[in-house]
């Protein structure tokens, strides 16, 4: 027999993500709400007890992620769970992240009005300064959650006012126990804006994310010689900004006829002197690339190597460091699939893709079974006071999470 | 008849290369010696009597220029003037500016001591503030004298303390009347380091100045996205630095077919927002060219106009403005005729060059007859301490500008 199909209430959903945006709202409509500023910690208040009063219980971890619990019929077996992060960066939208928040309590809203009991606890988590925006590194607490960053260190990661993440936390009375981290889970679902353009451009109304792709990050210096712009003949020159012209020429048709999913960035350049009249004596810039396959990582780094290596270079010297790089993480193979199996189900249009963004959902999916939904994002566009999903992409998103976490629990 | 072969006396010049650099020698054996600084006005005092030792008479003018004169049988005749300038720039050489004043002192010594009257005066002339590195402009007071430049706006420009060069001009006691200014000059004459390596490079002893080239300079705007890194696809962007990339490689394409004399540099490049995970979203850079045919900086123009006007920059928006320019100019053919017939007569070898740098000369060059002297700099370096020209080619270089005045001056 089919199963009865439960549709959230796509109305609500759009006055509750309204609600939220107030908590920070910018001028033009955009939200500022920094990890654990002062109006970050009335966003938790309010998230708090808008759950508290669907029923959930509240809970909150030693680094200040939130746990809403839903009771299930079997209380001692791992929750499903819903979860994103409720802070922004300085002039963000109203989607980022959030979004997944507030998924999660409109999927416990349609369960509790229409009395479905889940045979499991439903969670809905707030992750705590996923931004890294006013405290670096960006997913702080899913990488200490993860055992990817050390806690101590974390703490002691201050803000641009010296303030510590460690004073700020404890001011916030969001300090919990680390006996409320989130441990075991059946499975963790994201649900978040693309911040990219792909979606909307091929019409395509949810991106099931199979992964958060894998990258590396190069810094190149070239280095030449300082020579007078007026008196040094061309040919007598080694012009460093004229090699790196040469080496991103080089790059560019190398990277071309690699895999086209393939995405890189040159972000960072700076030139020296960087004076009009002088030849500039030295560049130095950023490569990164970003591609779900390790083999095509491991080609980026061979070109990026070969730039160094090979003659010619209009007599200057070229040296490549790795400042960073990070392997590919996939999403959990079964809730990928039960994902596809829910847009199927709903009639949505859907396409599998890699998440090009970091989420702390690839964190938890080191430990526990993961997975992501990608929503439309107009013009790709996000942290950004005009990011904007629309409302309808907004529900069948949330749609997909009801159908899957129905799915989920109960079984 | 020829004429008696005089020759400059070379150890004698060494000796007073080094005495002058004495006056703010730097460790690594350069020279600091700003424009009316305390050290400054030391070396002025220093030449002014070494002047009147060999009795000359010293005046200076309202900009602090001095000139020193040797009297000649006609004293109501337009003299012959050999300068420089004494000021240096930060960690500068011995050499640039300094060598050209001392040129004109080795010259009235040797027709002191072989007791050559000149038929008219010989002035040795220091030019205040050539390189302009304590008060902007450089080219100061060769400016003001020929009318160039506003002499109460050079008056309020101001040191990085605050300090007027009006200040600090009345200050040094080198504040002198307007009447002394040079108004009137059978020849200019300015030997000056080369500060290029063309000389050194092709083994030449001796460049004859033809012209100080004209040039353009704009700024190039190139205007884009700034999207995520991550989540945009290569085709999907409109990155402001690939743009960029292919604009210089246009420029470099275009430029290197025309004259091969040509100089042009991309001296200062900027990268918005310059974070190495985004997308840049603006460039900026300038993009200067100098030659001596004003056709030559036309063609030059129309490449630049042309960048900003062709379609498919990959989707940005390019667009220049004209930052300054300045048209060649070109020194006194019969002074031009009569170096080069010293340096015949010297048996040195020798090239008509453009000056590719700016010197005094050039704007004396404006109101009165003029001609420059380069002599060979090592590795082309000038401003910095490790400047150097061998003290043969310094010697050999003195040997023209004396032959050329003892055959102006004897007319």
């Amino acid at each position: 027999m089919e199963k009865q199909k439960v549709l959230i209430n796509g109305e609500r959903l759009k006055q509750t993500v309204e609600e939220f945006a107030d908590f920070g709202r910018t001028k033009n409509n955009g939200v500022t709400r920094l990890a654990l500023s002062e109006i970050d910690i009335k966003v938790r208040d309010h998230f708090k007890s808008v759950c508290e009063e669907l029923g959930m219980t509240v809970k909150w971890d030693d680094m200040g992620n939130m746990y809403a619990t839903l009771e299930g019929v079997e209380n001692d077996k791992p929750p499903v769970v819903i979860g994103s992060h409720l802070d922004s960066v300085e002039k963000g939208g109203r989607f980022d992240g959030v979004l997944g928040v507030l998924t999660g309590l409109e999927v416990v809203r349609i369960l509790v009005e229409n009395n479905i009991k889940p045979q499991i606890p439903v969670v809905v988590a707030n992750i705590t300064n996923e931004e890294g925006a006013r405290f670096e590194p960006s997913l702080m607490a899913s990488g200490v959650l993860s055992g990817r960053f050390d806690k101590d260190e974390m703490l002691r990661s201050t803000d641009k006012n010296g303030i510590t993440f460690a004073e700020s936390l404890h001011a916030s009375g969001y300090k919990g126990s680390k006996e409320n981290r989130l441990t075991d889970a059946k499975a963790f679902l994201e649900l978040h804006i693309e911040q990219g353009p792909v979606l909307e451009s091929e019409s395509i109304d949810i991106g099931i994310v199979e992964c958060v792709v894998g990258m590396c990050c190069y810094e190149i210096e070239v280095v030449g010689d300082s020579d007078h712009a007026g008196t040094t003949p061309m040919q007598m020159r080694k012009d460093a900004l004229f090699t790196t012209n040469s080496l991103i020429n080089e790059i560019r048709e190398k990277m071309s006829k690699l895999d086209s999913d393939l995405v890189y960035t040159i972000g960072r350049l700076n030139v020296s002197p960087n004076i009009h009249t002088v030849i500039p004596n030295k560049v130095v810039f950023t490569l990164e690339a970003r591609h779900k396959e390790a083999t095509t990582i491991w080609q980026v780094e061979e070109i990026i190597q070969r730039l160094t290596q090979s003659e010619g270079k209009e007599k200057c010297k070229v040296t490549a460091r790795k400042l960073w790089e990070r392997d590919t993480v996939w999403f959990n193979d079964k809730l990928v699939n039960a994902l596809e199996d829910s847009c199927k189900s709903l009639d949505y249009s859907y396409k599998r893709m890699p998440s090009g963004a970091g989420h702390d959902a690839q964190f938890i999916a080191t430990y526990l079974p993961a997975a992501m939904i990608f929503v439309p994002s107009v013009n790709g566009k996000s942290h950004a006071e005009d990011e904007l999903t629309t409302w309808k992409d907004c529900e069948q998103g949330v749609n997909v999470v009801l159908q899957t976490v129905l799915d989920l629990s109960s079984i």
